[in-house]
């Protein structure tokens, strides 16, 4: 008696098992929502992009709409950018061109990963590049963060402790400019010893700079891959921050062993021709940098408007970080404010944001919550900070 | 002693060697290009994609430019069109968007192929589609190809053949319509007939649709995913015929765990807020089948054209095929005409094009040529095919 075949019997091993990909979950009506790291719609560029859109497809129709590569002059754009950030290595040959950052942290595990291998993130971080390296069969371990970014000390002792027992790490993730949650700043001094340590145990740095060109204040910040002279770390930024998420456009530059296996991996090719030409045709001649600036401006408005809010409507014993730059506030909760309730009490008043443990990979951060300052207007950042503050002391009440 | 650490020791195995993606090859200078099946940049609809980035911006910026998923919009026209051509299983859970169908067509072995796997393909067919599969480590079986597409005898008596030495092929890759490079069209029984073996063999039919709307003369023609009632058919439909492929927007219907699959592995997630908001707005309210007819006059005009010119310039003892669509027109060579001889003699008379061994998996195809009619004007297609003839005298006279 013959079976009758079954489509699962198809799959490759390493699709037998698939999870959900996490959708966009709907905000309550009324809701104000500081929970998501979106950009100000009031600053997109609309209509410097209408006409980009005329000038690339009145310039080359050809060029943009017909099959064709990566628009050579954004590679050159990012790889001009970078230099002027101090990354002399940065050059065409080892850029690559994605959609959205989350393509390349998504990518790097594909190369990088096979299951069972171990990468180092930082606790809290973005979770989003965790669930990747997850994907990939990673096994994850947390260094924490202090006030000056990934905690060192515990990194040389963990990457110590894993080459005791013969275990390899494939790469640190680290986000060392304005991090997303927590806002904290990795010093140059750090920055050279986080180098330092991965090229003594032969592992791969990927430097998340997605908030690097948001700075409200202080000196200009040289990425990571600045202080890399032998080829041990991947820096990936976005225009998501700097134009419009929706765009999704983002790069990696690094050793140029990795970059050629990223876009190899990247199985639809180069990022296509209208899109990427419609970036660079916005961001050339300066004008993504005086972009920046005005969004710098706004940012740091909402920054400092949502950090005296939080002054005035919050518990005391409630402590947070001033980032100086990036998009968010991170706020430590005294401990009778477990972060899961105060998610429950600031729903009963309208107000929605991330609990800590959405923003690690080992369970931890039930007391901590990342505030948004970088998508709502001023007058619902008001509003939104006054209903968590009126949460925060219900459930005080409460309990 | 310890050993310097090595960057190629943290790849995973999948990316432990990696052979580089082609290239786009520049024409030489003065040259005609016959070779690819670029689309004609005279039909590209640029004030339409002006006035619709413009439409969409004003309509909901944030929606268009932040985060977001998939417009479902243009997941909803998809579904509406392949139900217009009797796809009644099309729904938004079974369709998927991607950047390009060479992406799905990349995705497709991620999910289906393990190392050693074999997948059956037409000779001559599309060997971008073959190069995803070698690139997964699928081991290529061909089927050639009749005047009526692929020959299902042939197929038949392969699967028979795998199935008694116990190897489970996973999937059959056929151009039913309109074929690249043949311009074969597959009658429907033949479309009937092929969902049969797949269903008994268990084996999944990825049916590429990429000229399906491309139809010059004759009736309608049903995608053979219309015929399964069983779910073991993939159709792969693209918006870079019969809009732009610069966009880089595509689409796969079929069973909803490959969809599922498929989606997880597109590493990035969505296609974009704001290209697949652009597609949706040019393409709906009947704009996208008004440009359809208009491209299909054009490129039947173009086709007839090419064909008109060969019969007075080409020798007699070449063959061709005259498609009822799509943007090819395939030749046979005598014997005493080798491609690749004719490939470097016409490059001397200033015309390129496809040598059929580009269009094979095993070699063959070394007396077969592909003409493209789609991309060059009038007069260039009269010129190129001029130029080809008189390389096809000159080879004659040299041998």
């Amino acid at each position: 008696m013959t079976q009758s075949p079954t489509l699962d019997a198809l799959f490759a091993q390493r699709a037998q098992t698939v999870a959900d990909s996490p959708g966009w979950a709907p905000e309550p009506e009324g809701s104000i929502s500081l929970a998501y790291g979106f950009a100000d719609p009031a600053h997109f560029p609309v209509n410097e992009l209408v006409e980009a859109t005329a000038e690339v497809l009145a310039e080359d129709v050809d060029g943009a709409l017909n099959y064709g590569p990566t628009c050579a002059g954004l590679i050159k754009l990012v790889v001009n950018r970078l230099q002027h950030r101090g990354v002399n290595q940065a050059d065409p040959s080892n850029v690559l061109i994605s959609y959205g950052s989350s393509q390349i942290l998504a990518l790097l595990p594909q190369i990088l990963v096979d299951p069972g291998d171990t990468v180092i993130v930082e606790g809290p971080c973005f979770i989003g590049a965790v669930r990747s390296f997850q994907a990939a069969g990673a096994r994850i371990e947390t260094v924490p963060v202090r006030d000056d970014g990934m905690d060192l000390d515990a990194l040389a002792t963990m990457l110590a402790d894993l080459q005791s027992r013969g275990i390899q790490p494939k790469f640190i993730y680290v986000t060392p400019t304005y991090q997303n949650p927590t806002g904290t700043l990795m010093p140059p001094a750090n920055r050279k010893r986080i180098v330092a340590l991965a090229e003594q145990y032969g592992v791969l740095i990927v430097e998340d700079d997605a908030y690097g060109d948001l700075r409200f204040e202080g000196e200009p910040v040289t990425p990571i891959i600045a202080y890399d002279t032998k080829g041990w770390v991947i820096n990936v930024g976005t225009f998501s921050k700097i134009l419009a998420p929706g765009v999704r456009m983002a790069w990696a530059c690094g050793p140029e062993a990795v970059i050629k296996r990223l876009a190899k991996f990247k199985f639809e090719g180069g990022s296509g021709p209208f899109i990427t030409r419609l970036v660079e045709r916005f961001a050339a001649d300066g004008r993504l940098e005086a972009h920046i600036d005005e969004l710098n401006g706004t940012y740091k408005r909402k920054r400092d408007l949502m950090v005296d809010t939080i002054r005035s409507e919050f518990p005391a014993d409630v402590r947070f970080n001033v980032p100086m730059g990036g998009f968010f506030i991170y706020c430590y909760l005294p401990a009778d404010m477990p972060a899961a309730e105060l998610v429950q009490k600031g729903r009963e008043h309208g107000v929605t944001f991330l609990p800590g443990m959405g923003c690690y990979a080992n369970g931890q951060g039930t007391h901590e919550i990342r505030l948004a300052f970088s998508y709502q207007s001023d007058e619902k950042i008001v509003e939104g900070i006054r209903r968590l503050g009126a949460a925060m002391k219900a459930l005080r009440t409460t309990v």
